[in-house]
């Protein structure tokens, strides 16, 4: 049977995690991975090894059969990428245009910004005067950004004097990304709102979670937001779904957000499956990977309807134990559903996640942790 | 990482769909295919090309780094098989003292009998005479079948005279398989449970289901089956777990079931992950295919609750589409889970299942009827 393709840039776990999706749905997943030993090669229909600024390797991706979308899983990538598509006939989800909004803080804070959407008091960081006057505006304290090329709480930096900005400005100076400063957001807490968007227009937004972070990365996820007004719900969702129509964005769109004092700020966006998503894959009729290579694939969208009343995600950092896998014998909880990217542990980075879904969000709320506190550690003794 | 392995013989769908459970659990799982061609083959972490019967895929599917187990995904497994993984030192679940209930419909009889397990009345068909004198006493019709090698609606025959025996009887007499005779079994409606069972004993069963059979397929299935008494429910979770349990099975067992004059009778086993358990992967907290491998690598089962009040599953079979992927493009049920085999389409053969849960039956098996006969056929203008 001829299965259509879809190539994904990207061998990370969210495109691993598209892999049993595409299965499901007769689509044939080609993944230009880094290296063989990538989260996603092993489930990967089709790899090729390389680079996203590798021509070859792009060429590969993009090579007969055709793909008939190409997708990324990150959003560090070059121009080149696109440009090599458009020459092919194979649309990009979402294209450049899009992306540009999600590599670049400052063009995000202005597009934004000429929407009408919520965002914090922020300036350009152009050299260490302009830090100082933000400081002074914003009671002496302030939130550094790299306007690319950040992560999981790196290129962020609260801080309280000029001089803490030298070095990313003078990194700028030689070639390193653009800066930003932001108001520092006195927030209640953070949620975030994933929609997904297919070419043709048609929106679908999952109900809105809280986001628990530690350490500048994420640790565990609620859904629903507990205690969220309904305004706040709509407001949230009405905010993702502008976004995702008016920056152009086809597939599964995440904007994180504050809320504070009642009202919700945007905080940052991601222009692919998020780890404010992932537990939709066992809480949600339709999961976020199912969804975006729909969109990509330009399938009608499934529906977003949670399928328990609370579920919650829980993060598994790596910790002392190697081989997850082996871990597993250890979680005798029947209702944990885990979910292990196959990468080498290396102490905090996300190996995994565990979901789970019950009638009180303090039940999912312990035994997500305690699962994957047992995936991470092995039982205690 | 290191993950471990899990061997599979046979590239079926039953394959394929054990492949995305094995992702989310960091397990590799090894697949002997038939072909390259096979709906296995394309989602499988790793595939070995060839028959069951050829000792040197067998040895290749064995190889270092060795798997952890051997498991496999249709009955028509070789002793060879089983010697060859005993010779590697790797567990064979279930084992070959299991499979040959699965394989050997005689022995399957004798042993539920002795079990003190329901079955309808039968005997041995060794000639026409006793064909014969089985027919005189049922009233003049009863049900031939093969004790082995049959499948979906083959090998199996209702007879109303000894002379539609004769084919078969003569088919054993030149090494074909022996041949049975079984009360036509005036049953109300078709049953199935589906249980699984750990190496150290552990077993669970998932919500008892109805199975609707067109032509000798199946072709719905309900779950969980509408309006049977709780007593019914508890018995036949019993019959599984019994079975599973004193047929040393290992991994997941479907025992179909014939509901007549409200008692249960048990009309044929499969020692693997079957049809009646579609469902699962979207109407249950853990899928079969997940809990295969759960038991299969001895790992602690997961829940078998529903997620829904109602799931109906519908198989798609071959129809005038031949790119059912193209025909996803039609399905605008939101709720419509489509799972997809990757196999050429035939007239009548199982290329796919779509599952709906809703909060009532109607709705469930509508939508889920409608969706499947879209998905063959493609939208009606």
């Amino acid at each position: 049977m001829t299965s259509p393709i879809i190539a994904v840039v990207g061998g990370g776990q969210l495109a691993r995690m598209m892999a049993p999706a595409a299965t499901e749905l007769g689509l044939t997943l080609r993944v230009l991975v880094e290296s063989p030993e990538a989260a996603a090669a092993l489930p990967a229909h089709q790899t090729v090894v390389g680079l996203p600024a590798d021509t070859d390797a792009i060429a590969q991706l993009l090579a007969e059969p055709r793909p008939m979308a190409l997708t990324w899983e990150h959003e560090h990538i070059p121009p080149s990428v696109f440009a090599a598509a458009a020459d092919a006939g194979v649309p990009a989800r979402p294209g450049l245009e899009a992306l540009l909004f999600a590599q670049d803080k400052i063009a995000m804070r202005e597009r934004t910004a000429e929407l009408g959407l919520p965002g914090p008091d922020w300036a350009r960081a152009t050299d260490l005067a302009a830090v100082a006057a933000f400081l002074e505006d914003h009671g002496g304290e302030a939130v550094l950004k790299t306007a690319s090329g950040g992560y999981d709480g790196k290129g962020v930096r609260v801080i309280t004097d000029a001089s803490q900005a030298k070095d990313w400005i003078a990194g700028h100076a030689e070639g390193g990304p653009q800066v930003l400063i932001e108001q520092k957001v006195d927030f209640t807490r953070e949620l975030a709102v994933l929609v997904a968007r297919r070419p043709s227009g048609e929106v679908a937004s999952w109900p809105v979670v809280e986001s628990i972070q530690r350490d500048g990365v994420c640790s565990e996820v609620i859904a629903p937001a507990p205690a969220l007004s309904t305004d706040l719900v709509r407001r949230a969702r009405e905010i993702g779904e502008t976004v995702a129509t008016e920056l152009g964005v086809v597939g599964v769109l995440a904007v994180e957000l504050f809320e504070a004092d009642g009202e919700l700020i945007i905080n940052e966006l991601a222009m692919r499956p998020h780890n404010s998503g992932h537990w939709t894959m066992d809480g949600a009729v339709t999961s976020q990977f199912e969804q975006h290579l729909r969109a990509v694939a330009d399938l009608p969208l499934g529906d977003t309807s949670p399928r328990a009343k609370w579920t919650v995600m829980a993060n598994v950092l790596g910790g002392a134990r190697t081989d997850l896998t082996t871990s597993l014998a250890d979680v005798h909880d029947p209702a944990a559903k885990i979910h292990l990217y196959g990468k080498e542990v290396r102490p905090g980075r996300k190996v995994g996640h565990v979901n789970v879904s019950a009638p009180t969000r303090e039940q999912a709320y312990d035994r997500a942790v305690a699962a994957a506190a047992i995936v991470r550690e092995g039982a205690k003794q």
